[in-house]
């Protein structure tokens, strides 16, 4: 069975207007100007691909729609209150083209917003009254932290390996898909191997995400991103394509030395980052990057075949390619 | 029955130091330099009073230890990484007499180690396996932000009503000491009557210990506070103990304008700062929030005649007046 996205966006309508509305009232607060800043960042959010991934979770067993809408709008928050963090560490101007909160008001107010978000999103788990579920949503909230922290102390040293990259991205961004899966699979009741194997589809999803992500911050600028370009190499993350990059460079030589210049901050001029932006496009690491996200996206697709409703496997296949969307 | 102060802490001590061990071990991370801050920081935490009420406010029904221990443990996580958060709103240099993790680490990573403790409560409060405790430890958490956020948003201006004033600290102080009163009660499968009598006594302990804290905070200096004194005037936070001293001044005076200059911030230099902190001292004003305070602690007192247990209500007594011993 194969589905176009525009089918299962149709298909999935209803809920997804449902975790919506849950997501604005959760919003809501009681200062008119900073409630104002909350909805247009929760509205600013993209395909709510989270709150997908947990109600599909849960469609081809047990579909109770209350619950999973509340799940699912629980898991929507707790990515806003977390990306509203984010942006306060990096100092982050822009995000989904539109200011972030840093740039309209004092970090102190920034981050007891994103606290309140955090609060409204443990509202919503505890809501679900499974004591099972708030405890994937707890420990995804600490997975999360654990993975940014680890991109602060991880940050500035090209000697690091694969796993060390791997564990941080899975914080980051993976342990979200990973426990939205979980928990839409937990309320769907499905059968505890399942429930397992949902969630390694999320965590390889949520892989792929994050991997394509550091691809397209060497490879687009503002107008395709939606924020600045090279990101990441200015805050010294050292990501996927850079550590493959670094890898053909011969030691000692001028791209090498300039490459630790830049990812230490020792060299910080826009023209020098440019030129080890227009070095990693030429050679070739994007696109061996991009080959790695697609093993991690086939891999995904295979981990479905337990699902026992067609249509159901057919849209979660479908969440899993729309990582790629933005590639094109 | 009348107990001592020293009484109480030996009764509770075995439960105590297995609160203690369990935040400690819930504040363990991956990177050492990390993890020996956030130890410090929850070993300095003073007396554990939050702890101590959730203990006992289950102590005259059933005292099924593991769930109170983890739920007290959450409890006492969630206060420290709410001062986290709030020192790096302030911008705070020194609590409880040590340097802030703000002196130490970048404004990103303290956000991030703030989060890591919410995260981490966030687990303790999901281990419970109660779903009617963690709905509880979720809507703290909203009103703690809550009394945060109003605290930024209501600073700097005298026009404001002993309504807002009880409706802030609530939120920043009250609401964690009612909450762990009602988990506590919850837990111990107290009658439903006692539970809500259980969190209003919290609510009125917690209320005293922040009129209190506003009084100290205007009559101590650094060595009485281990923070320095005067914090709100300079951040423009409205206290009883100011808003009654506001009262007392003709429209128009010299004292009336040189306060509303040190609130707005327009005025800053430490010796107007100084000269508003000596005229409230000579007001009278202080002595009379405390009598406010003393009031809502005989009123946390009189609630106590429910507890069936003469011990645990001793103990729950003796809490209500701990909060005084940092007066004397």
């Amino acid at each position: 069975m194969k589905l176009e996205i525009s089918d299962l966006f149709a298909t999935m309508q209803p809920e997804l207007l449902r975790v919506e509305s849950r997501v604005r009232d959760a919003a809501k607060i009681d200062f008119p100007f900073v409630s104002s800043l909350i909805l247009d960042l929760v509205q600013a959010g993209g395909k709510r691909l989270r709150p997908l991934v947990l109600l599909l979770a849960a469609r081809a067993y047990r579909f109770e729609v209350e619950t999973l809408v509340t799940a699912a709008a629980g898991v929507e928050l707790l990515h806003t209150a977390s990306l509203v963090h984010d942006d306060t560490v990096d100092r982050s101007a822009l995000r989904r083209g539109k200011p972030t909160l840093n740039s309209v008001l004092n970090s102190g107010a920034v981050i007891l917003i994103g606290d309140y978000l955090f609060a409204q999103s443990a509202m919503l788990a505890a809501a679900t009254k499974s004591p099972r579920v708030v405890a994937v949503f707890a420990s995804t909230l600490a997975d999360i932290c654990d993975g940014q922290l680890r991109e602060i102390f991880d940050a500035h040293r090209l000697d690091q390996s694969r796993a060390e990259y791997d564990r941080r991205i899975y914080g980051k961004t993976a342990a979200l898909f990973a426990g939205a899966a979980e928990m839409g699979a937990i309320i769907g009741e499905a059968p505890e191997s399942h429930i397992e194997t949902v969630r390694r589809y999320g965590t390889d999803v949520g892989l792929a995400f994050q991997i394509v992500d550091d691809v397209l911050d060497l490879r687009e600028g503002t107008d395709g991103l939606g924020k600045p370009g090279g990101q990441d190499l200015r805050q010294g993350t050292v990501t996927l394509p850079i550590m493959l990059y670094a890898e053909k460079l011969p030691d000692g030589s001028e791209e090498s030395r300039l490459l630790r210049a830049v990812l230490s901050g020792e060299q910080s001029e826009p023209a020098a980052i440019d030129q080890v932006i227009r070095a990693v496009r030429a050679s070739g690491t994007l696109d061996e990057t991009l080959a790695q996200a697609a093993r991690l996206t086939d891999r995904a697709k295979d981990r479905l075949s337990i699902i026992p409703d067609p249509e159901t496997k057919a849209m979660l296949d479908q969440v899993a390619d729309i990582v790629w969307e933005r590639t094109t």
